[in-house]
């Protein structure tokens, strides 16, 4: 379930518009038509946009009716970003170790001109 | 074009095997062969996986023709966590800023009891 809620948060990031509606909401709530405005496309276009982000969790919607206001979730950003920094570090690590490595080798080497 | 990177990154994690082969590749290069091993899946399958990842740019491939190793590429993966960061971080600024907004009327209430 973990992965399929993973995989719903990447492919809810996975398009310019989405990512601006959030980029949008992290300042604040918005209306549906406030988050229309600074789009060329519909009203009907950014709902059906909103109701994949708030099926991934991203964002929830108020109770009122007419207003429904959209707020930003960041708890799925979150485990989105924690799943990235995590292999993006033990590549890192990977690298460094093999750095070391070299570094040893040529410390080593040059040991040995010396000789 | 910006945009449309990190949409082919964000797709390219949408799926659990793909981030399965992502999170071994991590660990160093394997072969199209080594990768299949652990899925339950053909070798035909993961080669598809293995193209829309290439395609993304989040691995890179050998040029040996009968081996062409796979390796992790984390320039994407950097900038897609980059976006999560700052508007994760956009959103929490904002919420320890009413946070402090609260404590510092709850504070000045308190004061007013002691009136």
């Amino acid at each position: 379930m973990t992965d399929d809620q993973l995989s719903l948060t990447f492919a809810a990031l996975a398009d310019p518009t989405r990512r601006a509606i959030l980029a949008r909401l992290s300042t604040g709530e918005a209306t549906v038509n406030e988050l229309a405005e600074p789009f060329s496309i519909s009203i009907q276009a950014v709902s059906k946009h909103l109701k994949l982000l708030e099926r991934a969790g991203l964002i929830s919607r108020g109770r009122d009716a007419q207003w429904r206001p959209c707020r930003l979730e960041t708890a799925p950003l979150e485990t989105a970003s924690d799943w990235i920094q995590r292999y993006r570090e033990d590549w890192r690590d990977r690298f460094d170790r093999l750095d070391q490595e070299i570094q040893t080798i040529q410390r080593r080497e040059k040991g040995e001109d010396h000789e």
